[in-house]
């Protein structure tokens, strides 16, 4: 599979900010995820008892790491090394693999949740990794994604799919080249589970205290 | 079942504005049904190329003259007896049945699509209306509910369910007290319909053409 070129920036641009997020996480200076959004996968991950959780774009592994701490066995998957390497100075499962690889099946591993917390940034990229999701689902199994919610992102912007710029605005310093990233209608969303064979349970929306607003959308689907 | 106050005003704000909100539909001043909405829910019943449709809140009848005239079984039903009259003037199947009435089991068809379009109004009375869609869907059938996008109305007011305050406003004249409404979260609609034994299928999320955004949210469900 060969990336097109804004799958191909979004990778570079983690390859080459991952200090800099490292630090932005471990910090804590984004502060939708302090007041909302941690806790709320945390919460959701947890409602479903899970004995195996896959985390895919892990990151610098702070939901992995908070999950093991609660007794889940957790593997943790990145495709940008620097961060793979900080998840993993606290120990745990951590392994460097691409999306592109999960969807050629690199991954083996079944899981009661595999989560994905604000780690969707592309279109065919995420289309291929969502194809190989059911693969990775025990029996009963189901897939958690956390992302922006459409409907409170980009009021300003027409509402339909398509590539928008990142920024890192609020992550404090060091930032180079932000990502684009792909948006996603809620009925694109849907779309895309339903062709990848994920039927959606249930979808959550965590509100912000300070807007009283969505601060994301938590979507929970199995295989169908 | 007895209904709550709030309930009933929306019954009572219907029975007293029936005349108007006829004048309002046939005069097309609605200008979101006008420019978008009405024809989503015409296609989007279209789309499931069904022999019979049962068009729940049925209302004047525009929707179920505009499907009869596709050669499709109509079946309408509303509360409202001056609505109902005003639908059966140019023919058809109408009926007057509340939805406390088709919760208890007083309509027996069933039919390819069941439609509810702008007609769920209420808390408990559309709790439910739901729950018996799954005895009205024939095999394969689906359920159909246009309603406001929750995350395109009052986005001033907390995203949380509620009453709200209703309004006649770009409706014309000769209007008498709203009645209120119920507001739902996104999540909470999914999750009403999996309480009523619905599973979502899609969803659609027309755009108005003024402002880019969604204008209205169509929900697509069948029996789980």
């Amino acid at each position: 599979m060969t990336a097109r070129p804004d799958e191909a920036q979004i990778l570079n641009a983690w390859l080459a900010n991952a200090g800099p997020w490292e630090r932005a996480v471990r910090e804590g200076r984004i502060e939708s995820r302090q007041l909302v959004t941690d806790r709320a996968i945390v919460e959701a991950v947890l409602a479903r008892a899970p004995r195996r959780v896959i985390d895919l774009g892990c990151g610098e592994g702070w939901l992995a790491h908070a999950l093991a701490a609660k007794g889940i066995e957790v593997i943790g998957v990145d495709a940008v090394p620097a961060l793979i390497d900080a998840a993993s100075v606290q120990g745990g499962d951590f392994r460097v693999i691409s999306y592109e690889q999960i969807a050629a099946g690199a991954l083996r591993e079944q899981a009661d949740v595999v989560v994905c917390n604000f780690s969707l940034l592309g279109d065919a990229s995420v289309s291929g990794l969502l194809a190989a999701v059911p693969g990775l689902l025990a029996p009963g199994g189901v897939l958690l994604v956390q992302t922006l919610h459409p409907l409170a992102v980009a009021t300003d912007e027409p509402y339909s799919d398509g590539w928008r710029q990142g920024s890192w605005i609020g992550c404090g310093d060091g930032f180079g080249q932000p990502a684009p990233w792909y948006f996603r209608t809620l009925g694109s969303w849907l779309a895309a589970f339903a062709t990848a064979g994920l039927q959606l349970h249930s979808l959550a929306e965590p509100v912000h205290p300070h807007t009283g607003r969505p601060a994301s959308v938590i979507f929970m689907a199995g295989a169908s």
